[in-house]
């Protein structure tokens, strides 16, 4: 059997960081369970964040109108994307696992890594109008973020000072991971290990190192299958009515996104639900 | 009386795009209605994205453990931030309006729009545990995200394929400008100019237009003022119990973020309520 293979996407400036030493138990962690990991180091990589013209080689399409969508397309197809964006397609192609790690910047990743995000998941390559959401390109393959804050976890409840972090990161999981068919794994948080104890800090790291022993084997966050919605533009996109009328009963909405006007589905994108879906 | 000034911070890489059309229009209005505006054309100055040791000059405070955040804390505080970034947060000085032009890039800005607020909002300069949200640095000056999408209105509505928009631009305007203090304006969003006749888009155009001689006039977007928070550790940063128990009455949420379990109050990072807050 071939050997499996992890992606770590990792966004930290120093050696010395958490960051750093969450990124190494994952990867302990991950070779002991016989995994190959790759680590693209993005600021050791120096990673180029900006999606420019330089990322096609050759003559673009419409020069006079850069569209960075669909230049990057045909350059995808064609073969004429730039090395460091070939190289990492290489990484996401070959991994069965994506782990992207870093330090929460404004509710958010870093700018290095909405580069990667912008730069690496190309149309084509990582989705197509046909291939999105749970009938995306990486259906297979599982993702997840793991990140710290500097932040409090109780600044992050809907009752908390900076709101729902299920909010915050629907964004991310759905409209970036998901749309491009991951399986997203529930997002590990390392709440404000800068204002923590060492003995705490270091308890963070053994539970990481625990809940990777089963990482593979966790069910994934609940997101809306693309079958409940009329994907055409006669349907506009939006939830078939029936569907949209089983729902009517239901005290919660689909997801933390299509909330139908219903509370929230508590913990929607921070938790895999116990049933796997909807009922 | 001092001239007012705008600064546009556009991130679009070419001339003839939609997005730099739209940033003409608010060009030229807001320079009939007196302003001096100014405007951050991040492709054409090459704008670095990455936060890097690079940004702070002079020796670090701890080169063992490099800390963005604190480091170009400091570095504020003594003048030695790199001259880019300087220069940015003296236009944000200058500047009653910021107006962040852009195409929406994975449910968000992209990555060299995301830089400029990693880097240009530094703590101290935009933010302290202190000053933030309404109480922010920037309460006195408005800001707001225009943008174009590839998608549809209606694949962002709560029951479309990618989800209530209100969500998405949670973390941008919650969680970055009006952390900062900004009053947020409502947001000007262009429904995937790409896929609309000549004519339509002429249309969304002239619609900007008349929207900008009325823009300073208009009733910003309704956050959670801090006054509702009991923002200490012991009070963990949460709704004060007074506050809760008189929500609980309520049909809707606070906020987006602040739901408390119940319905998001329709549209609220999208539209500016006529009643101007909480009742």
């Amino acid at each position: 059997m071939a050997q499996k293979t992890a992606l770590i996407v990792y966004a930290h400036q120093s050696a010395g960081s958490f960051n750093a030493a969450v990124r190494d138990v994952a990867m302990q962690e991950l070779v002991e369970q016989g995994y190959k990991v790759i680590v693209s180091d993005l600021y050791a990589m120096k990673f180029k964040a900006n999606a420019t013209q330089d990322d096609i080689i050759g003559d673009l399409k419409n020069p006079e109108l850069f569209q960075y969508g669909e230049e990057t397309m045909h350059a995808w197809l064609e073969d004429r994307l730039s090395d460091d964006i070939k190289a990492e397609q290489h990484k996401v192609k070959e991994a069965e696992l994506i782990i992207f790690q870093f330090p929460l910047y404004w509710f958010s990743v870093p700018a290095i890594m909405k580069g990667w995000m912008d730069r690496v998941l190309t149309q084509g390559f990582a989705f197509s109008l046909q291939k999105m959401y749970n009938n995306g390109v990486f259906k297979d393959k599982k993702a997840m973020l793991s990140f710290t804050t500097g932040a409090t976890q109780t600044m992050f409840q809907p009752d908390g000072i900076n709101g729902d972090i299920n909010i915050t990161l629907w964004p991310l999981q759905n409209g970036t991971l998901h749309f491009c068919g991951f399986q997203v794994l529930a997002p590990q948080i390392f709440w404000s290990p800068v204002h923590s104890t060492p003995a705490v800090r270091t308890a963070m790291l053994d539970g990481w190192r625990a809940r990777l022993k089963g990482l593979l084997a966790e069910r994934p966050l609940t997101f809306a299958p693309c079958e409940l919605f009329d994907l055409s533009f006669q349907g506009k996109f939006l939830l078939r009515p029936k569907v949209k009328e089983e729902q009517e009963s239901q005290p919660y909405g689909l997801t933390t996104g299509h909330h139908l006007g219903k509370p929230l589905p508590p913990d929607n994108q921070v938790s895999a639900q116990a049933s796997g879906g909807r009922k």
